[in-house]
């Protein structure tokens, strides 16, 4: 009955076994669309497992649109295959050197990852056709290092409007997402042998790209009012990454007296702050600070923002806010990198930004992460108590606490077994005294299957700390 | 009559002034759509200057789409004045920070510049649209860094056929461009104090990248063969860099026994070729040599390839071809650099190619640039015989020789304070020795155009040698 060979190895979870293998049989035509999948149970028993890695493979296939469920009739393939799906067939049997990453990408826990089935794609879709068919021949030759003026503009307005930056768009570059940010940054500092603060615990993607070109990275200690300046000022650095808006991974809002401190410490010291303004645009409980760099007057905050999280990351769109003197300099970096960014999709967004789609598009996302939220306390609540939410109020993921001698990464490899993939909280910290718990992003997942998962989850963590 | 402050300063070239002056004015609105602009010689009269530089300003704001000509009746502000440029009214007063490039990056002789205007626009709209309409929640979300299935397939697929390269598709990477896959090499070589050769004269981009990573370069001279693999033999180099395809600058195409001599160092010194295809698909002469890396036996070709020439700059997407044991290290860099590239382009790519409008778009460009370069050939001989055309048998520019001991960056300058851009060959020496001369791109100019720059040209340097 199975179409794939099953050879159960101790090294590949059984769900993502069968995962690949139906994958594998739908994309080199061994299943044929329309045909009928066998029902989990059976398929369950015939391979002698439990039913949830079953189950939790046919969720994937589905989610990713390889099957279609018919309610009360069984799993099919589906009609049709998107052509660049039916095209992998031959590299896919030889392609181990490059793991695909769709199966753990998508999962419900995925931090960072947006609604993206809420996305408006057709409108998205209409402007992204009529700026193609428009090009000019300047569009398509090399382009601005800077970015699109239009971009600039546009994200500049909605900057000073929505986040209090003060800027104009002549400060605002264009970059690929904040890892690029990040890497100019470094090279601006001329990072090499420099002593750059971060947060204790912090962003790893932050740590890799300052790490990467050479920087010194001096953890500072994060309490309940953000990055400890105190603490700070005893160290010796040229600059401090700081996420002010919702401290990750810990949820923390910077509280204003913490933010004039940290910018008092700047000008002192006359160091850079690199402020990561992510998830900034959520907020749940009360109205969102503006950002930190709105309250600079001395020209010392490097502004970082990215669309990856509230549009979608495959546009490959963020930004840098600079000061003046800094500009010509951060855009000879941003050149050095790789020139510049596509131009078509930096025309799009910029009329997406400037004909108020952007701002109805955060306005719907912010009652569905609300809801999103919400199912996710609830199902941590009702289904896995040992995991203990801790700021809640923003963003689009939440760190839950663990008991304080787990070990939340064997716990995450465990959870992974079982379909479930997490991220472990202790992999934020550099140095020692990390806390276990786990960081559970909520913005891709619907709260039906979020709710499902916390079930999954608690079953897993009780058995595994009985 | 003129509507802008028109203050002949020594700084900055009367083309530029003109140009710069009317531009603002279109763009702020103080000349309106389908109002009229002087005459060429009116303009210049009232200025007190010649002509030409009032030519060339009026040249480039047709060329850009600000103005419209009707031939007899002189010039006039477009009609419509694209949305994207009558926004930036606000920061183009004071965006002194980051200069302009669109005046100078379309003259008719920049480097690397396709046949824009000859792309297949209508097609490719098409194609775009359809794909985003058709964007999976995959295709939204983080993408595989290593690239788009779909298009690592089909490159390999173009790869082997045209180019003779030997790759399966796992071997195909897709980067931003080909200054990316550079700096992937480099930190894949780990190149901090790493003694990597390139070639003498060479190109500057690579330089730069190379060096930005911190690798000690050797440049190694280049004879009429290619890279002199003698001269190579004697130096301690983990690397080297080449273009055997249309050597740049020189355009030499490296000989048979120069690449197996260059294959045979490789093997015995078990160094890297970062081997830059640049230019392989435009052959005027006879049938184009297959890739240096089909002929690899040992694994020792790293192979880099971009579409900026043969499709368009702004579309980013360029790729690397690495031997099956590096591929997860170099997908690893590929990472960290900027996660991985935008998803839309690459699915449309991947079609572009697979269904056969890639090939006939190289049908048909073949042709138009073999009519170009004919243009520029003769233009020279005729208008500006001082400059002597060097190996014109492919790719989208002539390198032409000026008189020994002539300075080229100052000709260059004085070329470009009468609008035309060129790129003096002294740039691409890295140690002593360099030859005189100009590097001249043809893709991007018309055959008419292309006759009267070289017109402008040789009257420019009649002027100055004599």
């Amino acid at each position: 009955m199975t179409t794939f060979p099953f050879v159960p190895d101790s090294q590949t979870p059984y769900y993502r076994q069968i995962y690949d293998g139906y994958r594998a049989a739908i994309l080199t035509g061994r299943l044929r669309p329309g045909e009928r999948l066998p029902s989990t149970r059976a398929l369950a028993e015939e391979l002698g497992i439990s039913r949830l890695p079953v189950v939790n493979a046919f969720e994937q296939l589905l989610h990713e649109g390889y099957v279609e469920g018919r309610t009360g009739a069984g799993t099919y393939v589906s009609a049709s295959i998107p052509d660049e799906l039916a095209q992998v067939h031959a590299p896919i049997e030889r392609r181990s050197t490059v793991p695909p990453k769709s199966a753990a990408k998508l999962g419900p826990f995925r931090v960072s990852l947006p609604a993206l089935d809420h996305f408006p794609l057709r409108l998205w879709s209409k402007l992204v056709a009529r700026h193609t068919k428009a090009l000019r021949i300047d569009d398509m030759a090399y382009g601005d290092p800077a970015g699109v003026t239009a971009l600039r503009v546009a994200i500049a307005d909605y900057l000073r409007t929505a986040r209090s930056v003060q800027c104009d768009a002549d400060q605002v570059l264009i970059v690929s997402g904040s890892q690029m940010a990040l890497q100019i940054c470094a090279l601006a500092l001329s990072s090499r042998n420099t002593n750059v603060a971060i947060e204790e615990p912090g962003y790893p993607g932050a740590r890799d790209a300052l790490q990467r070109n050479g920087a010194k990275l001096i953890p500072v200690r994060v309490d309940n009012e953000g990055i400890d300046v105190e603490a700070l000022s005893r160290k010796s650095v040229r600059a401090v990454y700081v996420t002010p808006s919702h401290q990750y991974p810990l949820g923390i809002s910077m509280t204003i007296s913490r933010r004039l401190a940290l910018l008092e410490w700047a000008r002192r010291t006359r160091s850079w702050i690199l402020e990561d303004d992510y998830d900034s645009e959520y907020r749940y409980a009360s109205r969102p600070l503006g950002a930190l760099q709105g309250l600079d007057t001395n020209a010392r905050v490097i502004y970082i923002g990215t669309f990856s999280k509230v549009l979608f990351p495959a546009l490959r769109i963020g930004y840098l806010v600079v000061p003046r003197d800094l500009v010509s300099e951060f855009a000879r970096h941003r050149e050095s990198l790789d020139l510049f960014s596509p131009t078509l999709e930096q025309l799009v967004l910029a009329e997406f930004l400037s004909d108020g789609h952007f701002a109805r598009h955060l306005r719907r996302m912010r009652a569905l992460y609300h809801a999103r939220r919400d199912a996710l306390v609830r199902g941590l609540a009702q289904h896995a108590p040992m995991l203990v939410p801790h700021n809640t109020d923003a963003g689009l993921h939440v760190s839950a606490f663990l008991p304080r001698d787990v070990d939340d990464v064997a716990l995450a490899n465990l959870a992974a077994e079982h379909g479930i993939d997490v991220t472990p909280l202790s992999t934020c910290y550099a140095g020692r005294g990390a806390r276990s718990g786990f960081i559970l992003g909520f913005g891709g997942a619907s709260e039906r299957r979020l709710t499902a998962a916390c079930k999954t989850l608690g079953e897993v963590l009780t058995e595994a700390l009985r």
